[in-house]
């Protein structure tokens, strides 16, 4: 772990997720860097950050889906959860295993046109190449008085921009895809992490009832991502939880005029994420999570948030609904098709 | 009226509106009584609010249309506005009248897995059936630092989740749908309201010109709430009237950063509310409320917001306007029914 | 130049663009006056501000497209950028030179019924016809304790309300729409302004590789205006550069909650606006903007934003980026004709 990392892990309590690569020391090769400061051409200089390296395989999971990993032979749609602090850069050489053109292009952070990912920049691994992507990012500037410009922490996504089109059309549609979260220090950090991909009639290339069965115990901090995709507009709705509408889903203050929701428009290429404490208000029990679109959630955009008791024991009733749940019947879409 | 709605009406201009129950004193009995205060487990403890007991009736309206009521025989569509303070609980018996399958599902409050008005959770009424549902709300509370967990206050809605399919889709299609408005202490009470429900190609399941005729004098303070239902996406949009894009549509302070918007996308699922002053800006007369996806606003999904002078007159030209209205031809829609 | 555009222009660094009307001294007669107040009636009294007269063309460009022009012969798609402070008052002669019936509709600005641009008030212009329409705006005044209403100050946008249908479907489908941007004082100006509008399967009624190629040169501060229209939703997708999801683009203060976000849903009605330093982050190069609702971009909702270096030299790769983009094919759609 760098210095960064130590830095803003003071006090944290932190369930590294499966798939996440947040204390990415294990996985890559640290080094610590300025990131480019462009204060000779008028744009700001940036602080100092951690450069991390990692690998990504991008990989063909049959049955006509694909997907990216951390390791070779394990790639999952969504792929990895990867995450910087503002001020870090991540340098990705994505290895292309398949016979297909493909990329990896980022929202959010910094790149320059060879980092692109997409074919207009010339930036793509064509079939079977290795190619190196350099993902920055940065800290709030000042703008003028009292103005700054944002820094790049958000609830952001990853996806291919180079397959069957020049926009990564049949990547995105065969599970190319995933979450990009970039934290300010500070932030507070969550117990769990959840990734729901809103794509076309699937959630993440899924539909019910063999979408993700979420879990956590009551009262841990759960962080929820959910990104659009494809063509088609969608709603996230969440049973029983609320978040603020901003940048981290709490109040950054009692003046905070945010809005409360627990549904959200999410569009192609939108994303957003929030924490929640795992049945606050309205307890343990399997809660539905699901597009809102009518014919979306008839048709298979759902899935079950499973709260279970504080010490992890199954709360009354919520076996009975992830039965009923299991047996529901939903119409066949054409991006059903199992990955894992 | 109880200590609760006392204390929050403290000099306020407050003009109930016909379907409003934000002084439920007079419908039900109020009960001062704790939330499920769940310390034990992980979760924040709330304050104490008061409980409010009502009975909501869903009823066919015939011609395929169904509606939510406070009392037998008068079902609306949308249902009447229901209304908390943070900390307030909800008991809402439900007592269906009609042969369908049928439920009452919240979106922002708080409820256990037995009021979630859902399927699988094997809560719903049966034909004939009556049962209860508790709705639960908070205060914000301390995330962290000086991070907050949201309060429950917002501008949210309530439908139909059981009947025609798991996701309540023929409900909704139907009728059964209606805004509930959560409360901050010291939240701006309006004189009036008024409710848009933007559901497939309908206005609150009519077209133009049988959409609602929307009434206020000129100064009044005037709270909408916009509701988004069913398969298609929207957007509201009010002619020469705007509000912050933030929880109350006005500004918390001068350094408030909402935006400020006159037309705001709305899908199915989401709601969103605020307050005009009557005329601002633009003075008395008809103004136009509608759907601005060309598509819709041109088959029916337009309405009147009739800005009277300050005295409760018609303004010049308002009556014109609205016998125009009145003589347009859109296309039918299959949603146009009448249904009061 | 009048005196509230001295005051504002306090060592502003401005470069006008082509088609803005933001200094409009000189072309139309400044006329400082006070905006409508309307205490006795109940609404708040606005500060004063300036007045300005402007005529604006309506007209045919041939190919069943039409645009709005500040001189005759001189329409475009999309037409001026109109500009006001906060308090300004925008007096606007339409002559229609055309033989269709027409108005002009602005978003977030006052006016009165009979500048309402709609024929529901009987506000437009008949073949051949001029008619003057009145824009107003105002500064935040309080509501109650420490609440505001909102100001005018906003990234809006003005379109036909008349052509073809009572909404105006024919006139914006054919090219009728524009920017409308009121500023706070003290609101940082650009040294560039950028209008996209994302309608139906185009870009300003282009489909690539005819859209816009906007430039810069590194580190300049850029303004984009994105305005959505017509029948579809939208998402707006700038590669290698963020904003703040507020009303300006930037952070109000480092408790600033807002979101930061590069892709934004963008519904028909909707508009917003940002400011970014060309290149932040990415450096020069040459970036697309697109819409993310993949087979919308694949269909030629695409553009080129051209971030040359900071001495206007063109960077490595760029030429060729666009000699690639300039050789895709994409699909015909009906709204492709050139305007200009």
């Amino acid at each position: 772990m760098d210095n960064a990392d130590r830095d803003a892990g003071k006090g944290r309590r932190w369930a590294f997720s499966r798939r996440s690569i947040f204390g990415i020391g294990a996985l890559g090769l640290a080094v610590p860097t300025l990131t480019a400061a462009v204060t000779s051409n008028g744009t700001p200089a940036r602080a100092a950050g951690a450069t991390r390296k990692i690998t990504i395989y991008a990989e063909s999971l049959g049955n006509n889906q694909y997907g990216y990993g951390l390791e070779r032979g394990k790639a999952t749609i969504p792929g990895p959860i990867l995450e910087m602090y503002e001020g870090d850069t991540l340098e990705i050489t994505l290895v292309n295993t398949t016979d297909q053109r493909l990329s990896i292009h980022p929202h959010g952070v910094d790149y320059d046109t060879t980092s692109d990912g997409s074919p207009f920049n010339g930036s793509f691994n064509a079939p079977g190449e290795t190619r190196t992507y350099t993902w920055r990012s940065h800290e709030m500037t000042a703008a003028a008085g009292r103005r700054f410009l944002p820094g790049s922490a958000g609830y952001w996504h990853y996806h291919d921009h180079a397959m069957g089109t020049d926009h990564g059309t049949a990547g995105v549609l065969r599970g190319l895809y995933g979450a990009l979260i970039v934290r300010r220090r500070g932030d507070i950090l969550p117990d769990k992490q959840f990734v729901a991909v809103l794509h076309d009639t699937t959630i993440n290339n899924r539909i019910a009832p063999d979408t993700p069965i979420f879990e956590a115990n009551l009262g841990q901090r759960v962080e929820w991502v959910a990104i659009g995709h494809g063509n088609l507009y969608h709603t996230f709705h969440l049973h029983s939880h609320r978040w603020a509408d901003n940048r981290t889903g709490y109040l950054e203050g009692p003046s905070d005029p945010s809005a409360s929701i627990d549904n959200k428009d999410l569009g192609p290429g939108s994303s957003f994420g929030f924490q929640v404490l795992a049945g606050d208000g309205g307890g343990p029990g399997a809660w539905m999570y699901h597009c809102h679109v009518q014919s979306h959630s008839d048709t298979g955009m759902s899935g079950v948030f499973l709260v279970r008791n504080a010490d992890g024991s199954m709360p009354a009733g919520a076996q009975e609904a992830i039965d009923r749940f299991k047996g529901h019947r939903h119409i066949q879409s054409d991006h059903g098709g199992h990955t894992g």
